[in-house]
């Protein structure tokens, strides 16, 4: 595998390791995206401690307002964090 | 760095790599997309030796026709690719 496919496959990895920890083992709870911030994200959120930042992140993103985070919405958010990034890199 | 973080910074940088083989230093060509799926998606992507695929990419995903890929273009490719990865792992 290429590292960008290993990159690939780390997020989809990622994503059914925190969901699996409650069912449905396919979506994230509020609980699990909770969890993503603070252990995998401390790094490029600064502000993962905001109490309201999970709120904020679902209102965004969960598309089908059923409070529960699915593969398409945690690659949106996935894709929003990596934009940040890269146009915090970037500034012309 | 999470191992998430570190998928996110590879991604960035394999598109900077990319895109700075030509000018502009921050958009890739069709040259460069191609590129990108031979050398990089070689494994997700089985019909990459497909001559249209580069262009049905650019059909699919240049967003301000510009025949150039910019970052957020770049994600939404890398995004699609991921979740059609996602989605054969976990076929029903």
């Amino acid at each position: 595998m290429s590292q960008l496919e290993n990159a690939m496959a780390v997020i989809i990895n990622i994503f059914g390791q925190y969901a699996a920890q409650a069912p449905p083992p396919d979506k994230l709870s509020k609980k699990e995206v909770k969890q993503v911030i603070e252990k995998e994200l401390s790094g490029f959120l600064k502000d993962q401690a905001n109490p309201t930042i999970v709120e904020e992140v679902f209102k965004l993103l969960d598309q089908n307002p059923d409070q529960e985070m699915h593969f398409e919405e945690f690659m949106a958010f996935v894709t929003k964090v990596t934009s940040a990034c890269h146009k915090s890199l970037h500034k012309e």
